[in-house]
């Protein structure tokens, strides 16, 4: 195992009526911004519950942070809360209005440039300020973490930074909010966490046997209650081990003392700069080409999770770990989410600009032994038209 | 699954050689109380790594804190504290000395008698002194939780109390601070260890998938590394999962969204008080007769404890569940802790005072129905003779 250092002090409120708990959570005197994204807070009444939860509180809104937020928007809600006064953010949404949020609560006050906040990672992030979240998309694990990946449209950017400084307070998990997500975000969410896991997983043994068992434990839960929560959408226990399951999947938990990949993101993050996929799709059409091309290094570790996680126990090492890589993109399919290129009407007319653009953002060392250069990634990206 | 809330916010820092970032997360100016047990700390060295990291800032010690601290000991140290002005505690060993730093921390300044920081249930803890912690013994977990257990000789009374602010600020593990633990300890830890997890996951099923995926990756881990840890001592990476295992047990974390039972602690904590048996040798002698007990309340999760963690396919229910209890009773065996009150010498003369010790404390309605009376508890106690 390698040495580590794990720190998480967000609080988890987990359970069906839980945004009640906002007027335990938030400070009586708080002067409260609620950030959300589209009109559908609004329509599902999720925003109103969280206002009247709010009781006497002063607040405000800032609506329309967009899936991939972006830094445009943003600077708004930034300007908003240094003109006005607000001294706590509320995010109601998904990973977007979550990562969006955690922008704003360490730009605001934040000296010079605010992009800094973003190209310098978190890095110079000295304070930021205090927020929670109502979670209604489970996907990101952005509600206990303390990541976030923003988008500047103007300068083709798509970049995470990640400060302490920037962990919600509080985070409430109420599994009924979920049940009017259009299928497409519950697709998209399983795949999402899938990788997540995926990433912090599918390198090499390093001998980590809990944190090897709690992720062959989450991806198994995924397998099971994904199709499920496309079935049913209204089945409480089948949403709400998808809510928790996605939140660990991203917690840091999983990670600790492991090597880790995320070769995925980063040519999927590409993709929906240049071409609009969802965040999910890129990492659908990436994955199973990457892990194919990466067979030699992951090979050992395909295996264990072709055995463990797929339960496929006849065959080579070599013959598990490529029947893994099958189940995985049939899975993804299964999951309605399409593996290729050319399920999303893109040609290898996108090669060259994928590949430019991870040369623009300096993605030219990426994976666990860091090289993944641009001649791997332009096989990994024709490998999945 | 069950609503829940989840918070835990100390700060892991886990690997060989990582006594020396104590200088980066004790405050520079901090006056520093380091408390710990027996001499062992000393004669290890670990004790003046301790002091050497602590840098410049002025310390001093409190030794002699006993297995099941007890308060007529810790009050000294409160005494100590409050005389000389210490603003920052240390809690050098294992579960016991952690445990006791956590009564000091909540014990300096309480209003009042601060015996009632225990018999609250702490409850009426209002502030704590903050302190961290350096492990040396991987078992109760209290590195990275809210809980305490405290032992007050002349009431014969061992009472736990929680609160978050006795949750530590920082604790450092180093696996190599295990490997000069006498075998005793090593067998005592993966039991205890063991108990914990079974504690949170034998129950009823209540569809929490994440949480039994977690509790039973930590049981095969518990039951692969525990006989190493004996066998080869200075296996580093055997020790950190050891470490990390233990830690993980009691963290809080697979308890959320579960009925919990902690039944066989209670009645071993009677067996302690009155017979000075060790807390995992007590649990060794009440689990598997309490499970044998409760069949038909934990039919069914037994039967997925004999799939899942033991490997058992073949058999009705019922069968699979026996058969998983009469394992768990052969792997403490195997981790050499007696299964029997006859293998420490005690006798049937001892149901008598256990009845009332149960009675005494009001230990009258246990387990995950609260339905574990006294007549149970006879039962479960004689079944172990």
């Amino acid at each position: 195992m390698n040495n580590f250092e794990f720190y998480n002090p967000t609080r988890i409120i987990f359970g069906e009526g839980k945004i009640s708990e906002l007027d335990r959570v938030v400070p009586k005197n708080a002067k409260v911004l609620i950030l959300f994204g589209g009109e559908s807070a609004r329509k599902t009444g999720t925003l109103s519950e969280v206002e009247q939860a709010l009781g006497s509180r002063t607040f405000d809104h800032f609506g329309g942070i967009e899936a991939n937020p972006r830094y445009e928007t943003l600077i708004k809600a930034v300007d908003k809360i240094e003109k006005e006064g607000f001294d706590f953010l509320l995010a109601v949404g998904g990973g977007s209005v979550i990562d969006g949020v955690k922008f704003v609560a360490a730009a605001v006050n934040y000296p010079g440039d605010k992009w800094e906040v973003v190209t310098n990672r978190g890095a110079t992030i000295k304070t930021a300020l205090p927020f929670g979240t109502v979670l209604t998309l489970p996907a990101t694990g952005s509600e206990m973490n303390k990541g976030s990946v923003i988008t500047r449209e103007e300068l083709h950017s798509k970049l995470a930074f990640m400060s302490d400084h920037v962990f919600p307070q509080f985070s409430i998990l109420d599994p009924v909010k979920t049940y009017t997500l259009p299928t497409r975000q519950i697709s998209n969410g399983v795949v999402d966490a899938f990788v997540h896991v995926i990433e912090q997983y599918l390198t090499y043994p390093v001998n980590a046997y809990v944190q090897d068992a709690f992720a062959e434990g989450l991806l198994k839960t995924l397998i099971e209650i994904g199709p499920k929560a496309l079935e049913t959408p209204k089945d409480y226990d089948i949403r709400a081990n998808l809510m928790w399951t996605a939140t660990l999947a991203l917690n840091g938990l999983i990670g600790v003392g492991v090597p880790q990949d995320w070769s995925t993101h980063m040519l999927g993050h590409e993709i929906t700069v240049l071409y609009g996929l969802d965040h999910a799709q890129t990492l659908a059409i990436v994955l199973p080409s990457m892990l194919a091309e990466r067979l030699p290094q992951k090979q050992a570790k395909l295996a264990q999770y072709a055995e463990r996680v797929w339960g496929i126990t006849s065959g080579s090492e070599q013959e598990k770990a490529l029947k893994s890589i099958e189940l995985t993109r049939a899975f993804f399919e299964k999951m309605q989410v399409g593996t290729r290129f050319s399920d999303y009407q893109l040609t290898q007319d996108v090669i060259e600009p994928l590949i430019n653009s991870l040369a623009a953002h300096d993605m030219v060392k990426l994976g666990e032994h860091q090289d993944i250069d641009l001649v791997v990634s332009r096989r990994v990206y024709t490998a999945a038209l």
